[in-house]
């Protein structure tokens, strides 16, 4: 509390941008809610994956609240006060936006697919508006925190707590979410489909709301707990550099206005898909592609209203232009690294119908070509992160590198909302299945699905893209704040910090496959257990015992999580204290090049096998049950936890490696 | 021809002793030679072997021959004609090295296969002798090479052109011939084992001796230049930096004593080995474990030898105890790093078994397993080379790091020699199930060839850590060669020359997969069509177009390689002139620790696959035909250009970016 008296204007600017989101969020949940669900089967199922969701999430949050308590005191003890209430707030929020969007979702799925009875465009508005509740509530309270803090302390660095915490709960979010989602859908398919024989999203299959459950934990409060991370931690860092290049506190309100900008600029892009999907409804028969076209604008249209605003702000606190364009090479950035995602791992492209063609000549050719796509991939996002940094250094040195990073994530007020609409559509598409909602109604939800699958991909390649810029920018300020004069790359301390660095993501993701696969064997286990010992299951006579497969996948989930946890945070720490803090700065350098690299790998050829099964499932190569489809099938199988688990998981560990290395900069 | 006067006793002795090495690989081949072949049928599959195999040298040399005269005229106008002569002698040594082993390999083969029906002692002599001949041509003419170069001009930094002769023909073998043996190899798996249900190696698959000619092509003349490229490249930069680090010529002499004293050690170990398997033999009945056990007991005896001839020769020249301690680090390290890898790819260990049991759930989590196992081998690895590094450092900086890589390699002349015994009991096998040899002799075929497995398999793992050091080693001579006073980890140009240098293994692999799946799919066409076109293949009654299998192999590997081998040559080029020195720093730091994880990653994960296969082939887990079998072979299809060409192919992609890197350093 130190100068309140003279707080400027634009604090009073963010506080008022950030509450507004979070009212405008608090409507479009009320809207949501208020509609009613007519259909009692199902209402039922709806009810079913929510109170399933929402246990996973209290169990997990009671793990979490006693690993935040521990981690606050050592911060408390060893650091300051300042640092571990920072930590505190930063997990609370994160936590609460976590909250917030997966009780939306699990509103929303249902009434999605009622909603899909009338016609696509008011299903698509609820699935929508459900996504924008998530992503107002992220970008609201990652603004909101933030700014408080900042009121309170006016020291950046000490911010970098808020970042800390809200890295712990995008760890048991996106790593155990991933776990727990994979587990129950592989070990749907594996008893579901290949054994008994019985569709996806079959209500006969004992592990098939686990795996509606799964959707919600791992793509909706996973996905929003990395990328609220990624937010705040680019915002925070670039506040940090800010200080130090900017004379007064010009460089620390740039970020700041920014992000606030950004929301607007989300409000207003949000508003515009809603007019766009309206104008789509009136349409007769409003296609798939229409769906996925409105949804693209809004993306446009705030990428462009971002750049307008960017320049008015950094002119209106006498920036040059040459931070502007840092800032425009990063919006850009994240624009294109979403889109180069879509092209390699769509099946409209050549890549992915490649691989599906590989299929025709079995499972191994099928495997290797996938995985060779994964592997090209990587040029393109490698690429376009090194323009970005080359174009941000020219014009801003590192602060441009770091407002490169607060560009990339400026409008994901509207980006979120896209992305989480994907599981929500994916949900709509199970209940409207598992209910027997009609067959016109199915095939909407069907189509909504598809535009959800492409969104999320989309979701995806930019989530890993922020995450390796925003590890960057914190590495980068890492390196101000060890006050080291100089980091050689030949050290050999730099080399093996490089070496370890680079082993952490190959380590993380062997952790999160194998995770996957005995969780998923467990999973096995339980639905043979069911189909067996429950009579009429297979009759749809008895219902099977959902809650036990629940049960199982969130157990799982959270025991595989502690020891890839623990590395992260322990491997930072112990190179830190015991080679140094050169070593620590090659730790994290190491991890984002190999990390960003192998994540990209792991979801584009993850992405890639699905989406050739899909092409084969709409009658190519042979159509479903064809042989190539199985070979097919099996990338998909490998594919699964590739994409959404080890991937996303990467994401995490370079960003809370590089928030440790910061957070105990101060001691090494 | 400067100092000519003064000849140092050193140089005569490292004369010496790679000549009598030479003279003793020639011993060993007139040996192999003269041994009488009298199976008809042997005979006849050996020679179209090494037709076919020598066919393919010739036409890879042919374009070698332009490939590298190009280069040569570069590095004369550009560099120095030194440079340019020194890179002829290095491409044209390593190039007669691969033609001596290649030749004798495929004499070894039908001999060895005879000597079988004897037992199984008078066979792994004559496997293992050939792997002699072609394990002290390499390090002879490596030697010779070095010290006559040495001799005519007394500058150890012009040899570095030397190395680089050694990279391109590397690049052509490894590269190529990886290609090469994949796609007969994939190739005739497809149409025989899968669509025609005939066994491995029969001899009315037309592909069957394409596949034979690759194991020469790829594991001995492939494996054979990657390693003769490493050990002069280590012995060379560490002539480079001893230059520097000590008064007069004992630094430049160091290494080449060392290597000397290594080539001593390893001809006393050859002949333990023989002794050893004579006494083997002696029992009545010769187990494949005590094959094993006597290959071992020849690294293991070559090991204490090293060390104790190391101190001797540090002690010689006048240097402390530290610089043996540095070369001890990187011997050991040698030794444990072949070792893991045999832990996490044989199937007498867990790792692998987990990955077979896995093969019972299907394909998808077989392949699944595999991979995270690869991932998961990485640790030891990096640790390993790590703590070599630490030490090495500690004791003797730079130089230190250096004499650990020139350690690491010192005793090649017997670890290549149990490597390439690997390739040539594999043929053995072979033509004694083409030939028809007869029960007992296939059997015990069947055992060397089990045992030769586990060599190769070792002998992979040494290849890649002994890759990764010499690398870095190049690395960090390039370092002190560009002569800025500070490379900087955190300068926005290295981090950018760090994520393009991690992302070249990914697209290096990744365009090694595709060119064995695009070989391979010719290679399909090919089989079918004979199967078709020539009546009574499958009756055994027509010889089926052995040779057009073979011509397509070779056409596609030579073609294949082009674009990978011109992107490892251009990029780093292109990085140091366009983003100046410190980026190529940088460039070749993110290649070495992407490279060497993403190496050891696909080697052992193909390994471990391969295996898993064979151990469900022993009668485990339902054994052949089971389905779990079938999931296995999907594994081992996968694997099959993971551990043969993508992973392989990355050592040289590692070594000559940093040798690149160094030729063009003056000009920077």
């Amino acid at each position: 509390m130190e100068n309140n008296e003279n707080m400027p204007t634009e604090i009073y600017f963010c506080l008022a941008v950030s509450i507004t989101a979070l009212f405008f969020a608090g409507f479009l949940a009320w809207r949501i809610k208020k509609q009613p669900v007519t259909d009692k089967k199902a209402d039922q199922l709806s009810r079913v994956i929510k109170e399933g969701a929402m246990a996973f999430l209290n169990r997990e949050y009671r793990i979490l609240f006693v690993f935040v308590l521990i981690i606050a005191a050592l911060l408390y003890y060893f650091l300051s006060p300042k640092t571990a209430l920072a930590f505190l707030a930063g997990a609370f929020l994160s936590g609460l936006a976590g909250q917030i969007g997966m009780r939306v979702a699990t509103l929303a799925n249902v009434r999605t697919a009622e909603k899909l009875n009338k016609d696509l465009r008011t299903g698509l508005n609820v699935a929508f508006n459900s996504g924008s509740v998530m992503a107002l509530s992220v970008v609201g309270l990652g603004l909101l925190g933030i700014t408080i803090l900042y009121l309170v302390f006016r020291e950046p660095v000490v911010i970098y707590g808020f970042g800390f915490g809200a890295s712990s709960v995008a760890l048991f979010a996106r790593v155990g979410g991933g776990i727990y989602t994979k587990a129950a859908d592989v070990g749907a398919d594996l008893v579901g489909k290949v054994e008994k024989g019985i569709p996806e999203d079959d209500p006969r299959n004992p592990a098939t709301i686990a795996d509606n459950v799964g959707d919600n934990v791992g793509d909706v409060a996973g996905m929003g707990a990395d990328l609220f991370e990624s937010y705040v931690d680019s915002i925070i860092a670039a506040m940090v550099i800010g200080a130090v290049v900017a004379v007064g506190e010009r460089g620390i309100f740039l970020p700041m206005l920014l992000a606030a900008g950004g929301i607007i600029v989300s409000l207003i892009s949000n508003l515009f898909v809603k007019l766009g999907s309206a104008r789509a409804g009136s349409g007769k028969n409003p296609s798939t592609g229409s769906g996925q076209g409105i949804l693209n604008r809004g993306i446009w249209i705030a990428t462009i209203l971002m750049a307008i605003s960017g320049y008015g702000l950094v002119k209106y606190l006498g920036f040059g232009s040459s931070v502007f364009y840092a800032f425009l090479s990063g919006l850009l950035a994240g624009l294109s690294i979403g889109l180069v995602t879509e092209y390699f791992t769509s099946h409209k492209y050549r890549f992915t119908r490649r691989v599906a063609q590989a299929a025709q000549t079995g499972a191994g050719t099928n495997i290797i070509a996938g995985f060779a796509l994964g592997l090209t991939s990587t040029i393109i996002p490698v690429l376009i992160v090194c323009l970005a940094i080359f174009l941000a250094y020219q014009w801003s040195q590192l602060f441009g590198i770091a407002i490169a990073a607060v560009g990339m994530l400026s409008t994901l007020g509207v980006t979120l909302a896209t992305d989480t609409f994907g599981p929500v559509a994916d949900n709509a598409a199970g209940i409207a299945e598992m209910a027997g909602l009609g067959q016109k109604t199915r095939q909407r939800a069907e189509d909504l699905d598809a535009v959800g699958n492409t969104t999320a991909a989309i979701g995806k390649g930019f989530a890993i893209g922020a995450a390796a810029l925003t590890a960057l920018v914190l590495m980068v300020s890492y390196g101000q704040a060890v006050k080291l004069p100089f980091i050689g790359l030949l050290d050999f301390k730099v080399i093996i910090g490089l070496f370890l660095g680079g082993l952490m993501p190959f380590v993380f993701s062997s952790f999160a496959l194998q995770a996957v696969g005995r969780a998923a064997m467990a999973m096995v286990e339980e639905v043979r257990r069911q189909f067996k010992s429950i009579k009429g299951i297979m009759t749809g006579q008895a219902e099977p015992d959902y809650n036990k497969c629940i049960d199982i996948s969130t157990k799982a989930a959270l025991r595989e999580m502690i020891l890839p946890s623990l590395l992260s945070i322990l491997v930072p720490v112990l190179v830190g204290f015991l080679l140094g803090p050169a070593a620590l700065a090659g730790l994290l350098a190491g991890s984002i090049v190999a990390g960003f690299l192998l994540a990209v790998t792991m979801a584009n050829s993850g992405g890639a096998w699905d989406n050739a099964k899909k092409y084969i499932e709409t009658g190519q190569l042979g159509g479903k049950g064809s042989d190539a489809h199985k070979a097919a099938v099996v990338g998909d199988t490998v594919g699964d936890p590739f994409k959404d688990t080890a991937g996303p998981s990467l994401n995490i560990l370079l960003k809370l490696m590089a928030i440790v290395a910061l957070i105990i900069a101060p001691l090494l």
